[in-house]
């Protein structure tokens, strides 16, 4: 069975004001429990445990951990960062959502800024599925809508993303490549755009769908580990 | 200096109407003379002219051909097609415009059905900037605004762009990957959605000089030609 | 269960020599053999069957298609060639194996020559593993050696992989992008290069092993239809 | 006129042995003199000038830089890193070097290891031109055979290429890619792998030739700079 580390800084949720309320036990209670009802085993860590709830073992046991953050970013350390971005490279699935654009994690996999344009005045978003082959896209329709949302808008400064599976536009007049596909090291990656804080996104069934999905493309594969640095002998000789 | 033949399928203008007002001497006469203008050598090619106006004289004079066609794709002949076909992979440019999406070369050249969307209500387009740092989109803002306009949208059933440069939002609730690059064989390829027989798009700045940028991109370069087939001897011991 | 048609010209085998020693059922029975013994359920079609063995209601019950011909990719009939790009294109995985680089539907999905340099001397090729994340990699050493087979060299006309799993190495001097995926509408597509009818190529458990992987990456998911066409209403206001 | 700032480690030359007598003023010295030769503007810099030779006005003034080291990666002061990085995601054009696949700057933009094998024996290298019609093949042959050289064999732990131009192959038995192009912000890399302080491979006229290619392609574009964060107003009713 996949197992999935829910990764929220969890901030937000314990201010009061509106996310307190949208999600009283915070995001990644959320998300924890929508990926439980679709048969993953999941756990959750924030940024406020011991080493932000990720040891060794925990990553040990981790097939693909996602990872919620906005307000907090530089309180990560930077020692856990390289510790996840190692396991990426090895092979542990990685989704990044919303506001966790800015994390240290996915800057430091991207080299890029990732920086981008945003509104936060509820405006509707409606959310294009562009390769609908895509194993991210099963079971979701030819768009999605969310009703009111934070806009974040192009240039998006990713790299290229390897395959874009969803495009999204919004009523203010922007556009964004909402889902994207990355592979580093023997690790994979997805960015997905839609969800934050105040708005109850994570509580819509199609974005559960699409996460869940993801979650199941990012699953580790049984690879070989390859060998690097000094090969003495010309193999074929061997 | 780069030569450009600038080919139009040239039958609405002769239909009376708007496109005829619009573009009086064609579609082909007014992207001709902007890449004019910008120092490109120019001729143009039209639908009812023999060959269609693509002989083998004039491919072997063409580095970048541009394409516009919408109600008469399939009167253009196979032989000709194929013919275009062989000079885009032997590394002549091709730049497809706006309903071009459905002409046979294109259709041939992507191997899908390079359907779409459409809806012709004179919406807004805004077409957003996605790598800044191309060539094609040299000189371009971060976004460009289109006052009415056709809608494209998404899912557009072609392979996935190698790179995506620009990206519409309609003021309906469509997206659409407007600027899309590709090489097939030794040749560039870039299809363009704006541009429409009865809107001004082609008189209007800053869609002339993308169009313009892209010819520059799409230009062949002397590259050694492979060798296919037999290879009798392993070339190493020669 | 993930159903197969495996597609064989299975002409070289009827032929006596080499390559009905080697091979003496055919192409297909191996490959659907090993097939069968990894789980799937698997069925054979050849060129000589009324339709080449490829109806609607065979190509109903497909999920994955895997192809294989070589001195008679002429023989095979346009209208089936369309029928089963069709397929491809709703979804269908297909795997074009070796000598298939030169079929008619590949050629059709790619839009290029498919062409290629080739020596027949028996030479050792080692297959490097690329992209050891990959789920076609799954399982697979770093290399895979083949110890005598004919050699397939660069320039391949195809359009760039979307991913390149599998670099080979050849004895002579020529190195190949030996495992190419591509998406092309809702279906993928993976060149395999490895096999030949006079090598023992699909005995060899490595081989079967990834392209029993790539059969089970290549499986159509359930996805949305895209609507093609014209979208009257601004679908925000519906 | 494109301005190149060539960037060397120079250590290796300065100690004596093979590297002071193939090339005696530096590697740097032998890659600014091919490339003044062929039109552009250059300057150096080395790891043990003030600010290693990339002090913000000589950043200023460069369009693409081009990086060799080796054996002092870790002496580059992590500030240079972060400007020089800065820098290329401003559309600065970079050139990454053979060993300097492991310097900080390329891991840095990369976000992997870069990792990969090698064997310094003075095998044979044939480097394949996969893209013939890009711009960095242009006037490039079909392969170029490098006589002598240190192996570099895959798996190479990068982020899959944007256009993968050339593929090497080594008589011993591997394969690499080795000319790798990316985009990161609105600028351009070029990873190319042939090159080595003791072989004399930055005198040949056919390596010479596709770096002074890449240096054209990596140079900057006038591009508009985005703007990134808060985007007050809904633009469409500005």
């Amino acid at each position: 069975m996949t197992t999935v580390t829910v990764w929220n800084e969890y901030r937000h949720e314990r201010e009061g004001g509106a996310a307190s309320e949208v999600y009283p036990d915070g995001i990644h209670a959320t998300i924890a429990e929508f990926l439980e009802d679709r048969g993953f085993d999941t756990r959750t860590a924030t940024l406020d445990d011991p080493e932000h709830g990720l040891t060794e073992a925990v990553l040990d046991d981790t097939d693909v951990l996602t990872w919620w953050g906005h307000e907090a970013h530089g309180e990560v350390q930077d020692e856990i960062v390289e510790r996840v971005r190692e396991r990426v490279l090895s092979g542990m699935g990685l989704l990044v959502l919303h506001s966790g654009h800015f994390s240290k994690i996915f800057k430091r996999l991207m080299g890029t800024t990732c920086d981008l344009k945003w509104r936060n005045e509820g405006e509707r978003e409606r959310l294009w599925t562009v390769e609908p082959g895509h194993p991210i896209a099963e079971g979701v329709g030819e768009s999605v809508e969310v009703p009111e949302t934070e806009m974040y808008g192009e240039r998006f400064d990713v790299p290229a993303p390897e395959t874009l599976v969803f495009n999204s536009w919004f009523e203010g007049g922007e556009v964004f490549r909402s889902g994207c596909c990355y592979r580093r090291g023997a690790g994979r990656i997805f960015y997905f755009r839609p969800g934050h804080e105040t708005y109850p996104i994570y509580h819509q069934p199609e974005i559960q769908k699409i996460i869940a999905n993801a979650v199941s493309w990012a699953e580790p594969i049984e690879s070989s580990t390859p060998s690097f640095g000094h090969s003495p002998n010309p193999p074929q000789e061997g």
